[in-house]
């Protein structure tokens, strides 16, 4: 971490400073130019509060060397992490597949969509039981009918479940979730967070709309730092000026994530664009890219999904699409599943 | 609400869907063009799934007319709200000022500064207890401890007091808390925001850093259909390319906000530029472009508080702040207080 | 084109607007409603001002249904453009590389660099000369003299070389330019624009950073109605609130112009992330997503580029990274060059 | 500026290195951490090539302490620049308004205006004659012709006028243009910044759609560092997410322009929202943020004007805005003209 002191400065308030970090068990280096005095603090910066090094009288501004995560971080877990849910892997050269429909809608349409991606190659069943909408009229899902429903696709069909939580007062019905999503919005809860570094369950964090990607990596580090450290990190699409897309997909964070964090990096492309006819494009970007595995929509239905249809594919379109993303990965040396 | 169908669409397909959209009681108008059929949806739309006719096959595109938010709408209740908290209005020409620490530190801390602020000239105090904060190894804030604090200060000035709730199972503990704020990451936190609908304490609710406006007014929509309208808007920042600022304040979102919505709007200028010298003059633009408040981070130590001191501004800075607001409300027509 | 009319307008002004706009040779079917008057205008609105018409008095808001783009508008040309560069090809199912360094340097580098990148299996050999730099105090390119360096490597080579122009003064140094960049500042210099619409050459479009897809549709049809179709588009990342990245690359907008336009779409992954070991990752991503070709930039000695050294890979990672690409290209269907 | 020198750095290269910052005359002081080594260059460094530096193999990443401007920095100018035209000044505690119509369409709707905005205040005419439209098919401004009527009407009230540059090949016709300005989509055109160096005209530089402050900054200093120092900054909005206005006015430039340059800022709440009823709410802000001045646009028969007439005021209403702002910039302490 790098101090600038401001020009003018009070001796006194500098050797104040100086032995302020230095208490802080950080070796404290000076460097005196004509306009500008430079401190370089060298040790574990992790737990400095650089706001409040900011606000102080006599520091100009504050740069970080190091990043402000520990955990999460490569630096100190230089390899990949490897997830394996019942048998599907993401991270360490291996790629899974979660699909399925946005919402649960009935006992007959999640069973048939989970049998149909399972035929066609996914090693994971997702579906919405409580739905997070932005308007208070839409339909917010069918909440804790639709979670059994989800565990009884997971039983007739053996997938393991990915489901979204909205609240931690919902945590107890998730104890047989295999995987519980924090969605976008809900990536800088931090109590709920914290809730979820104490389950034994894998957490699948979706970066925020507006979030940048170290604020991603920070949030599964509120996760990991209470001892839960089976966390997979979703890139899901970025808010920005353009308007053809619902948001745009910043496929740069995969690599950039995995060079920061061991973490494994999938892709969600159905939320990312919001438009069907994008899925199979993103998901081949996404396998050529490097990410460990995909989230993808799919509805034996669309056009009468009650939420989202816009971005689902049908089973038949998923299952070419299986095919097509094997064929990259075999290119770019990963293993499906 | 306009439906644009596709080009060489099934015939039935539209038949079926006008008799679905009427059965809504909605009017249709049917628009036939070389290239295109436009279906004009006349009536209450606001509860009509615009994701869901997105989704079908048949349709191109769904363009609103009506904003999709109701109890929060200008069009349903012309006047402005006014809002009354222990004598200090907010709304329908009236201006009023929070002000206070960012976070609450210790009994003689919240007491001096809610004695300064009094002084000079704020009507309401704010201070900190459960601090949102990015990395895990910050300061949290002293929750309960700090809302007791806060309490205290209340009582000895009567004050009346402002603060972030960030989890709906601590709703117990604001039950004096005269205007509960949601802070710009739980804007979007649904469950919590449909419990807010329920109490009868004023809400802050602040704008997400990437939410639009709409979605801010969406959210107020969310607790007003519970049942609770006393709802006060703030701006705060939104997130963009700039670096020079924390966040970039979006100063137009007050005249926007105030022809879309009867709900009075206040701006955060500390917290939008993160930096102290920038809240006089953003103060100035608040009160010039006819906002209806400010909530201010004031600090008796801004150099040793404990967060975000960077943006507080000191006792005295804020009293002569104060002069100067009013001397601009005298412009534009509005009451202090 | 769809025009919300205001309530409570007056009948004589919607009049006088249906005729003046069926004037134009334009059908208007009328829709009212109980709170809402819409008009849809159907025929050629590509000619219709729709800020005039937001302009008027008794207009809501106008909404529009078709693109105001006409000749880069895949409606009217449902087939792709095949864009030919001596041999290389780019469109219809062609995948062409040009690549090359960010800046010519001298002779001796820029011919070593052109011989590597073809013995690599570059079909098209890039480099700068005029350069445009955000401080007037940073390198600008050997500018006339780069220029001719590079037609020397041309000979040499037998490659076709691409290059940016900055100012239409320069057009006659760049006859024999096989394809002429304009660079993402210079998207909406529409004289510039205007000019490179009368010369014969292919022109590599690049998108604005802060440019939405439409405006790069509309830069391009600047071109076209001048007359010269030999426009090829390219994606080089946009500005948004990350900053691990330069700039983040909008991989989303291959399929979106695919769909909108049928002109060929490039990546320039080199410039969109600014960091070298991206360019991998995202080349085979850019390979997957069913984009027609790349630019990259190549350095014979990244660590002393004269500019931009830190996003330049060296020949053999280029080399290796060409298999890579026919190998994912093969997947999707697509030809190489 | 601040390198750090990656980790296992090869010792002769480091060595290598600092020979030839010194070389440049820069003073290097050397702090060697744990796990990081970092290098403190002294002196001025706004020569020196960021990215080039950040090229080099050793080096993980640089910092700059001190801005890369230097003619446009306040740190070298610490009095602020009073620009006079024609006895209308802006900066150094004086304030001036420009206005007039988006274009000039006749000579007596220019003369009409320039004389209606005189009386109500103004000190300088704006008015469109080359104009920057998105797409080809729309009106592109009189040109030639409105320039010499825009002169008529300067003859005619001797008001001083200001009008865009769109290419350097028209440099001879804005001899007599007081203020010449540079349009949002320009401000990066660094060949026609050189030229704008070199004329004795007064520069009004507008920010552009997504240019940082600091790039502003550099911009500005392209025509000061050729010898122009007559240079105006001009907000007008950023391109954000948000779509209930055209773009984001950033206020908050205001003051941090003023912190870090002596030029003078005016904003053009016009263009930044594009709604004429934001026009007199965000001109008080500009009043009370600090600016030195507003560019706004007010036409005669706002309905019909050629362009961009939905963010026109009428004469009338601009007047009683003057007597609005006039108020404001007594309470802040500024001089109107």
């Amino acid at each position: 971490m790098i101090l600038v002191i401001k020009q003018n400065h009070d001796v006194k308030q500098l050797d104040n400073l100086i032995g302020w970090i230095s208490g802080k068990g950080l070796k404290v280096n000076i460097s005196h130019g004509d306009n500008t005095t430079i401190l370089g603090l060298v040790g574990d910066t992790t737990l400095v509060d650089i706001e409040l090094l900011e606000s102080l009288d006599i520091v100009e501004s504050v740069k970080r060397i190091q990043e402000p995560y520990k955990k999460a971080n490569r630096r100190f877990h230089p390899d990949d992490s490897v997830i394996d849910v019942k048998g599907n892997k993401f991270g360490g050269g291996h790629f899974s597949i979660i699909a399925g429909p946005c919402s649960v809608e009935s006992e007959k349409q999640i069973i048939q969509v989970a049998e149909a991606v399972k035929a066609a190659g996914a090693g994971l069943l997702r579906g919405g039981a409580f739905k997070p909408r932005t308007s208070p009229y839409a339909f917010q899902g069918m909440r804790e009918e639709g979670l059994t429903l989800l565990l009884k696709a997971k039983e007739v069909t053996g997938l393991p479940i990915v489901t979204e939580i909205m609240d931690e007062k919902h945590l107890d019905l998730f104890r047989d979730v295999d995987i519980i999503q924090v969605g976008a919005r809900n990536m800088q809860n931090f109590e709920l967070l914290k809730q979820l570094g104490k389950v034994p369950n894998t957490i699948l964090l979706k970066r925020g709309l507006s979030n940048t990607i170290e604020e991603l990596l920070m949030s599964a580090e509120y996760i990991m730092a209470e001892g839960n450290t089976n966390v997979i990190l979703c890139e899901r699409g970025i808010r920005t000026f353009e308007k053809y897309t619902r948001n745009t997909l910043d496929i740069s964070a995969v690599p950039i994530l995995h060079e920061r964090s061991h973490l494994p990096v999938i892709i969600d492309p159905s939320h990312a664009a919001g438009i069907a006819s994008l899925v199979e494009p993103l998901s081949l970007a996404t396998a050529g890219v490097g990410a460990d595995g995909l989230i993808i929509e799919v509805h034996n239905d669309p056009p009468h999904a009650l939420c989202d249809g816009a971005q689902s594919i049908r089973p038949e379109q998923f299952a070419s699409l299986v095919t097509k993303i094997k064929g990259v990965l075999n290119v770019v040396g990963k293993t499906y599943n």
